[in-house]
């Protein structure tokens, strides 16, 4: 597999996909066809999406498919070099997904080897399930399960930081909270300006850092730049 | 229909339970027996939280029975003189409230007259659904309809303040989301320390205030001890 799983697409204060501008388009060059999934965000800003990242990709000197309107999924699919899917809602997205087919249909494509660049809501659906977004669930989904690309659940924009004088539940106490329920899983706190990337079973962490939790374990927090030569199963 | 819906049971700095003990005691003062549903949280901790309450409701000469090891949920409340139902994960308490029964029977009586006080998870099952929870979906639900006590969707822990230097979505962008996908609904933010009352379709907000949500149309935000003598309906 060739993955590239971003936790967010902009840094606050920066151009709209800045950080990951270079990371991507060592990914993307070459791959003429990408197809884009901009299910996460509402329809009606659907259009809008795909020739935003249309521009983006453009830069790579990729030709940027919207697979919003696809009708036959693995059609679609059969003629692209690489796929991508953008952030927004995770629910939005993951039901979206659902419907279409392209959840399968993606996923299947991907474990063959079709590149897959993701990111915060498109790293939520490379997880095995949705069960460690930040989004609100503002539509039902069949299942939380998602395309189970890694196996390990990713937690995108992970921060330790809280809004001061709020009570709310920090985002440390919600996965551990996860974590109580789900207690043979591990989890990656991706924080913002950080990605993985994976190609044949070898992750790299590449950016600020990222931080695993596992159920009744310290947390384990790992900077950025760090390789890990390691099989995937071991996370 | 008696209600007493609260954000958040303590707030930052203060000891559990204290901003809301006098409004929870005049509610509750000369209801014999409460049933506690102490399913937000995980099971091992399921025991204690009940105790914790019990030590509460005890202040206001209330017995209090823990409802998670009910194993008929109608005669389980049969006996009752008031419901409450406490805060942690709101998937977590609605997937077991499917699982007893008890969703079904709870939300019968309260219809039907026995008092109800919820708070945070306990007041986002007291909506029409859960959609407008804060929390990490960290289990399945059958469906995230719950309760419907109210015609509206309650945001518990409401803010709209954000990490500083982060760039996750604000709450208003979360909620502006869901009222994209769910225009006809309106959204009650409850800042941490206020709570609404209801008793036979006249509604009040005590405490610090609120802020209502519609779609395409601008927040209002009201601020505490406002007396709203309409029709729930309005909302």
């Amino acid at each position: 597999m060739q993955l590239l799983l971003l936790s967010n697409s902009t840094l606050p204060g920066e151009p709209f996909f800045q950080w990951p501008h270079a990371h991507a388009k060592s990914f993307l060059q070459g791959h003429k066809k990408v197809g884009f999934v901009p299910f996460a965000q509402p329809e009606p800003e659907q259009d809008a999406y795909v020739e935003r990242m249309a521009a983006v990709f453009g830069e790579f000197g990729c030709e940027t498919i919207g697979l919003h309107k696809a009708t036959d999924p693995n059609k679609a699919l059969d003629d692209l070099d690489a796929v991508a899917i953008g952030g927004g809602n995770s629910f939005l997205l993951l039901r979206s997904l659902y419907r279409s087919g392209l959840l399968r249909a993606i996923g299947d494509r991907v474990k063959r080897g079709l590149p897959y660049l993701g990111w915060s809501a498109g790293a939520n659906v490379a997880s095995p399930t949705i069960m460690t977004t930040n989004d609100m669930p503002i539509v039902e989904v069949p299942s939380l399960r998602a395309m189970h690309l890694v196996p390990f659940q990713i937690n995108p924009h992970y921060t330790e930081a809280t809004i001061p004088g709020h009570g709310g539940e920090s985002r440390d106490k919600r996965l551990e909270e996860y974590l109580a329920l789900n207690q043979r899983s591990t989890v990656v706190g991706l924080r913002e300006g950080a990605l993985l990337q994976v190609a044949i079973g070898r992750m790299e962490l590449k950016g600020t850092g990222m931080v695993i939790f596992r159920a009744g374990k310290p947390k384990v927090d790992i900077s950025g730049d760090a390789e890990m030569r390691r099989d995937l199963s071991d996370l």
